[in-house]
C-alpha cells in the first residue's frame, strides 16, 4: 500500500529495463513521472500492453487532432468519475488545445462547454460508447459523418472511449492519485 | 463493411507476419478463427496491444482459476450487453468449468447462478468495477479477502473487468458477430 | 424448500385433477415437465389463472407468428434478468423460429440480433411496455403501424410483455430453476 | 378508440354471459362499473384470466389483511406511474384501511407514510419485486420473517406485486382512465 | 422533534413579528396554518428568503396562469417524491384549475393527464429542469416557443421547477407532514 | 441573449439601488463581478431572495466551517453537472480550505478525495439530499451524529444541498458561464 495506489508501487531501479527507459523518457519530457507509470509498473506485462494500446491511439497520425483526443478522454473519464484521468488528461488537454478553460468545462458538463459542432458531436458519440455502447447504431455513425468524420475517425473516437473505459476502471481500482503538477499545468495564458 | 463487423476486415494474407501467426495458432487450437481476431486485425497495433493485455491477464498463472476468469468475462460482458463476448466467452466458460449450464446462468442473472460463495463475491466485485468503479472502496476489498482472495487476486478480478470494459465497447462499436461455432461449444456432457 | 423453487413443490399425485391433466399433457408433448408447472402448482388457483392467461396470448390465432411472440418473451425476460424464462423460452424460440442462434442474440442484445425491421420495431415496443410503460404514447403506436401491425397486434405485443412482467417476477421470487433440457433444445441444424 | 381506452370498448350487451354477470355484480356492489372491466372485456379470455388471478390473490383468506394487499397495489402501481391503478386502488385502500390519508401518502412516498414497521417492510419487499426482482434474495426473506410473515405471506406480497406489474402495464398500454368516482371515495371521516 | 417535522417547531408567539404576521395572514386566508410555515419558522432568515422567492414566482403577474404554475409544482414534486408538496400544492392546483381530478393525474403520470398540448410541453420542460437540467438546450426552448411561450415564460417555468427542487428537498429533509385539510380541499364539484 | 446567459443581462446602472450596492460590494471584495450577480439581476426580486437565502446559510455562524459548506456546494453541483457552480465555488473552496487540490478532487469523485471521515460523511448526506431526498431517514441522521454533528448542523448540510439544487438548475437554465478568474483562483501555494 503506498500513497498513490492501493497496491504496491515498485522502486524504479527494480523495474525491467524497457519500463525503466519508458519512465525515464516521460520524466525527461514532463519534468516529473506521472503516477500511472509507477502504479501500473507493479504489473510489467500489463504496463507494456497498456502503453502500447495508448500509443496506438493517442500518438498515431489520423483525422482527430491531439486536442480532440484529449477531449474524448476528459469527457468519458469524467462520466466514469476517474479522479486521476480527469486531472492528468485535463492538464494535457489544456496544453494541446492551448486553452486554459476547456478541460474544466468538458469535465463538468461538455454539453455547455465552448466547443465546435464537430467536437460536440464527437463527444456525444464518445459518451455513447462509454456509457451505453450496445445502443450505438448506424444513425450515430451517420450523425458524425455529417460533420466530416470518416469511418476511421469513428473507430478512433470509439476506441479512445473504450481504452479509457479500461483506464478509468484501473485507476479507480487502484485509487490512483494524480501528481500535484497536473492540477496547475496549462492554466496560464492563452 | 463486412458481414462480421461495421469496419473493413482484412484478408488474412495481407496481414503482418506476427498477426498471421497468431491467427494461425488460434485456428489450429480452436478449429476455426474467432471473428474478433479478423476484425481487430484492421488495426494491427491495437490488435497486438489487445492480445498482449488479454494474455497478461487470462493466460498467466495466479490465484484465480481459468474458469473463474471466464465467469468474470461473461458476467461483466452481459452487463454491457456485448453480444460477441457473451457468446464467445460463454463457450470458453462452459469448457473451462466443464459445466454446460453455467454460462447461460451467469449471463442471465449471476445472482441466482449455481456458484460458490467465493465465486459470487468475485462477481459482485467484478460487476462493481464494471459498472460503478468510482465507488469501489476498502470495504469491497475486505469482503473478498474474507473469501481467501489476496490483493493480487483482487487486481486480477478488477483488471479482467476493466479489460472487458474495453473489449465489450470495441465489439459493440464494430457490431461484431460471433462465429456460429461458439453458440454450441461445450454444451454436451458434464 | 426444494431444488427448483424457494417454496414447497407439491407431489404430482396430490394435485387437483385438472392440473394433473395439464401437467400430463405438457409432459407428453415436451418429453419432460417444465419446472414452472410444478412450482406454480403450489397455488392451484394461481396456476389456473396463469396458464389461462398464457394460452389466451401465446396459443391463440393472430397477427404475430409464434416465433415473434417468443422473441418478445425472451427480450423482455432478459431485461428483467429472469433466468428461468430466458432459458425456457429461448429454447421454444429456437424451435419456433427454426434458428439455433436467435435466442442467444435476442437475450444478449436484441439491438444487434439478426432481425427484420418489423421484428426490431416490435421488440422496441415490447421493451418500452416492459420497462417504462407510462411513457408509451401515440407515436409508439404509429411507429409500429408503419410496419403493418394492427391495433390488435399491438395489444398482443404489449400484453405479452405485460404477462411476462408478471411471470419474470414470479420466477425470480421463487428463484425458479430451468430444467436442464431447455439449455440445449433446438440448438442443432438449421 | 374510446374515451376510456386506446382500444375499442365493447357494449355491455354484446359481452359473453359470464362477463356480463361479473360486470353486473361489481356494478351492484360499487354503484358503478370500474372502467377496467369494460376495457379488458375487449378480450374476453384475457378478462377471465385476469380476474381469476386477481381473485386468487386479493379475495382469498391469508396472512395479509385486505388493506395491506391494497397498500402493495398502490405502492407498486405508483412506482410504475399507473394512473388507473393508483387512483382506483387508492380508493379501495382508503376504504379497507378506514383511513382517508393513507393512499396519497403511499402513492407519493411510502417511505414517509404513516405505516407500522411490518407494513413498511412489506412495501420494501413489494417494491423490490416490482422494480428489481432478480436481486431478491434470502436476506430479503429473512427481513420480513422477522416481522412475523410466513413464507406463504411472502408469496402473497410478491405475487400481488407481480400481478400489478402486469396490470399497470396493461392499463398504461390502454391509456386507461379511472372513473371519476374513485378520486373521492373514502376520503371523508375516519 | 415534533409530529410534523424532524426538527423543532417553534411556538407561534415566540416568532419575530413579521413571521407571525405572515402566518396570521395565511391562517386567515386558508382557515388553517399550513405546516410548512411552522416548520420553516425554525429558521427565520430562511423562512423569509423562501417565501420571498415563492412570492416572486408564484404570486407575480406573468404569462403563466396560476393553475399552470401549480401544475409545475405538482409534477416536479411528484418526481421528487415530496409528500408535503404533492399533497399541499395538489390542493391548490385543484382550486386554481377548478378541476377536482387534475392534481392526482399530474402527480401519478402527467404524460396521460388531461392536459392541453401547451401544458404538456410546459411540464416536459419543467421535468427536464427538475431531473436533468444540464441537458436543457436551445431545442427545448424552441419546442416551448412553438406553443406561444416567451423567454420570460420559460424562465418562470424553469425557476418554479428550480425553487421546488429546493422546497422538495427541505420538506423531505424535515420529513414534513401535510395538514389533513389539504387532502380533501377542492375535490368537490367542477 | 448575452455571452454569459441565455437571458438578457441588465446594465449595472439600470439596476435598483440595493442590487447595485450588493454588486459593488462583491466587486470590491473579489476584484470582479461574478456573472451570477449580473445574470440573476434580470429578475430583481428573485435576486434578492436568492442572496438572502445564500447569506442565511453560507455566511451565518454555525457548526460547519466555511470550507465544509463550500465542499457541499462543489460536491452537489458536480452531481448536477453545473458548470458555473463547480467552477465558481471550486475557487472559493480552494481559498477557504487553503488547499489548491481539494476542489478538483471533490468535483471529480468525492469518494476518493482527501477528506476527513467527518467530511466524507457530510458529503454522503449532502449527496443523498441532492439526489434522492425522499430516501433520507433516521439512519442517515444517526450516521452523521456519530461524527459529532448536531441536528442544527444536519439542517445546514441538507439546506445547503437544497439551495444549490435550486442554484444549479437556474445556472443550467441560463447556461450561465463562469468568469475566467474563477478557474485559477486559489491554485497556487499551500
Amino acid at each position: 500500500m503506498s500513497a498513490i495506489s492501493r497496491f504496491p508501487v515498485p522502486a524504479l531501479d527494480t523495474l525491467p529495463e524497457d519500463i525503466r527507459n519508458r519512465v525515464a523518457a516521460v520524466h525527461e519530457k514532463a519534468g516529473f513521472v506521472p503516477n500511472v507509470f509507477l502504479a501500473l509498473a507493479h504489473r510489467p506485462d500489463e504496463f507494456r500492453a497498456f502503453f502500447a494500446y495508448h500509443d496506438a491511439l493517442m500518438e498515431k497520425p489520423g483525422g482527430l487532432t491531439k486536442a480532440e483526443r484529449e477531449m474524448i478522454v476528459v469527457a468519458t473519464s469524467s462520466a466514469n468519475h476517474c479522479h486521476y484521468c480527469v486531472i492528468a488528461h485535463g492538464a494535457v488537454l489544456r496544453i494541446r488545445a492551448k486553452d486554459p478553460l476547456i478541460a474544466d468545462q468538458v469535465a463538468t458538463n461538455y454539453l455547455n462547454a465552448n466547443l465546435t459542432p464537430r467536437q460536440r458531436a464527437m463527444l456525444d458519440f464518445a459518451i455513447a460508447v462509454a456509457m451505453r455502447s450496445h445502443e450505438v447504431n448506424a444513425g450515430d455513425f451517420e450523425a458524425l459523418k455529417a460533420h466530416g468524420l470518416t469511418d476511421e475517425d469513428l473507430w478512433d473516437v470509439g476506441a479512445i472511449a473504450a481504452l479509457f473505459a479500461l483506464s478509468n476502471r484501473m485507476a479507480n481500482l487502484m485509487d490512483l492519485k494524480p501528481n500535484e503538477e497536473f492540477y496547475t499545468m496549462g492554466r496560464s495564458g492563452r
